[in-house]
Order: structure tokens, then C-alpha cells, then sequence
């Protein structure tokens, strides 16, 4: 597309010395075709420009919800002679996976953001809006998945469960589970972002 | 697209009947964008069937799924004066949200069936291509949440947590624990399909 596009330029200019007349102080309408070029160039650089706002705004929610949950840990107070109760997030397995799996899709939101930036100056090239769009559903996937079983193990830890006779360990570890629920949401909002981000390419890759 | 094929058969049409040459034994060969258009539109057609049978075992394996679980239950063949054990999958509300959310999906892979035929018999449309892979990839996410979710809870009935002092209860409840593992197995089955389904249509809306 950006090819025919460079054509259609090239070719005016080439008419306009031909003609011999230097264009000092207005400069001939482009014809309606290249307008309407234009038009939907810019459409689709704006749609790419907000999809890298959307890209940066993932980074710093995912960045939130790893750093909150390493960084979640309660040492009780009290303690008897053998043992003391602390929590951690590598207590829980669930929890553990959540750590690594946004570290890396954090680690691939940084590294797709020059792509991005090649899908704004690039407006017609569809071959990096392809590879984005698929690699962003891989993502999306994947932070769905760590971000629900991690749901199902903090609602695990302010309910329990009285018929699998598990206890609610938030009684005890209060600011660990407010801590584990924060990264929780964070983590959401990341998988909100996402699903904006695939639904949008598509709708743009729609439009050629 | 396809009104621009319809364009040129037409003229081909014409300028034979101009000339007044019936063609009894031999056609005269088409032109080569015509056939290449008619090669690009076998390929879409063949993508949409490989699309349409990969949806119908999206059914058949969500059905496997929801049915194992809803029916997954049982009743510990002792019991005290007040209490018999018994173990189903309204016990859990992770599963009953497995049930819920998975129910869901299958009915929207049933009733998108229609929508994989139309993509069939107009390889040149977007709008349905569209509609399916931004309501797939949806799907797909509240699919791979539930399953998520559930494989979480799973995992803690086999082993148990001792950090959180979380007895595993598969121990007793053996039966159930295979069950409902067995129903996580049929939903992975279903996820994974959903994302070849979602990554399949994108490539093929690419090749317009």
C-alpha cells in the first residue's frame, strides 16, 4: 500500500517538471485518491499511537502487580519454640506462578514496544501489526490464567472453605492477603489493557 | 473483492459473445489474476472448513467438560450420627464457576457454528471473520480464566498446602478428585482449540 502510495507522489512531481513550473507559493491540490490516503494513514497512526499509550499503561500495571507480590510477606508477631509464622508469597504455589508468568509478560510488553513504535511509522505495513496481534493473544492467555487461579487462591484465603474443611488464613496474615489481593488487581487491569489492545488491532487491521 | 471477480468474468463473457466464437470443445484459458484470485479464494475456503471442524470439536470437547464436572460427586461410604461426607462440585465455588463459565462457552460455540459456515460460502467477507474473532478471542479468555482457576483448585485437593495448614482431600475423596481432573484435561482441550481457532482466522483475515 505505502508503495502505490510513493508511486502516486513520484509521479506528480515528475508531471510538475516536465511542465517546468516551480511551485514558489501555492502548491497544486493533491489529487482525491491521495487525500483519501491520507485520511485513513492517519486514522490508522492514530489507532497505532493509542495502542503504544495502551502498551506503556500494561507495563506500569504489570510492573505494579510483580513488585506487589514478591514483595508480599507477614512475619506474625508471636511465636512458640519451634516455629514462626510467617507468610510469603512462594508459600503458595499459585502465587509463585504468578510472580514468573507477569515477569515475563512484562519482560515481552517492554521488548514489543519498538514494534509499536514501527506500526506508527509504518501505518500500512501489516506485517508487525500481524506478529503483535498474535503474540498479544499468546500474552493475553497466559496473563488470564495466572491472574484467575491467583483470584481463586486469594478468595481461598479470606473465605476458606468450611466442606474441604480449609481454613481462612486471612484472619492471621492480614496485610500479606491485602498485599496478594492488590497485585491481584493489578494484574486484572494488565488483562483489561490487553483485551483493549487485541480487539483494537484487529479492528485496524480490518481497515487496509 | 468478489464483485471485482464477477466484473472481470463478465467482460470475458462479452468479448466472446462480440466475436461470435461459440466455444464448443475448448475454453479459452482465464487471465492470470483470475486465476490467482480463484487459487487465494480456495486457500480462505480451506481455512474456514479446517476453522469450522476445529469449532465443532471445540463443542464436543466443552460438552465433555461441563458434563464431567456437573456430574462429579461423591458420597464417602461412612458416615456419624450428624454428618455424612459427601463431595460435589457445588462444594467449590471455583467449580461451580467452572460449570457456569463453560456452559457459557459451549452455548456461543454452538450458536457461532452458522456464522463458520457463512465464513465458508463468502471466503471474500470480513464482517463475519470479524465478528468471530473478536467474540473468539473473548471466549477464549473466559475460557482459559474458569480452567485456570479450577487447575488451581485441583491441584490444592491432590496436595494440599501445608503452609496454609490445607489438608489435600483426595485422599478421601478419590473418585471426585478424577472427575473433576479429568473435566480440567476436557477444558485445557478446549482452550487450546479456542487459540488456534483465534490465531488461524487472524492469519486469514491478513490475506485479503
Amino acid at each position: 500500500m505505502d508503495k502505490a502510495e510513493a508511486t502516486t507522489v513520484d509521479i506528480g512531481e515528475s508531471s510538475k517538471e516536465r511542465k517546468g513550473k516551480a511551485p514558489l507559493l501555492s502548491t497544486p491540490p493533491p489529487p482525491p485518491i491521495a487525500k483519501a490516503k491520507v485520511a485513513v494513514g492517519g486514522y490508522k497512526k492514530g489507532v497505532a499511537i493509542f495502542n503504544l499509550i495502551l502498551r506503556i499503561s500494561a507495563v506500569a500495571t504489570s510492573i505494579g502487580a510483580v513488585a506487589t507480590m514478591a514483595n508480599a510477606e507477614e512475619t506474625l508477631p508471636f511465636f512458640t519454640q519451634f516455629f514462626q509464622f510467617q507468610a510469603s508469597y512462594d508459600d503458595l504455589p499459585t502465587f509463585t506462578f504468578f510472580v514468573v508468568a507477569m515477569s515475563f509478560v512484562l519482560g515481552y510488553l517492554i521488548l514489543s514496544i519498538p514494534f509499536g513504535i514501527v506500526c506508527i511509522a509504518r501505518p500500512y505495513a501489516k506485517a508487525p501489526k500481524m506478529l503483535l496481534i498474535i503474540s498479544d493473544t499468546v500474552m493475553l492467555v497466559l496473563a488470564t490464567s495466572t491472574t484467575a487461579a491467583s483470584t481463586a487462591m486469594v478468595y481461598l484465603a479470606h473465605n476458606g472453605n468450611p466442606n474441604a474443611n480449609w481454613q481462612a488464613i486471612c484472619n492471621q496474615f492480614t496485610d500479606f492477603c491485602q498485599q496478594s489481593s492488590g497485585a491481584v488487581v493489578s494484574a486484572f487491569i494488565t488483562v483489561a489493557l490487553l483485551i483493549f489492545m487485541v480487539v483494537l488491532s484487529a479492528i485496524a487491521l480490518k481497515r487496509t
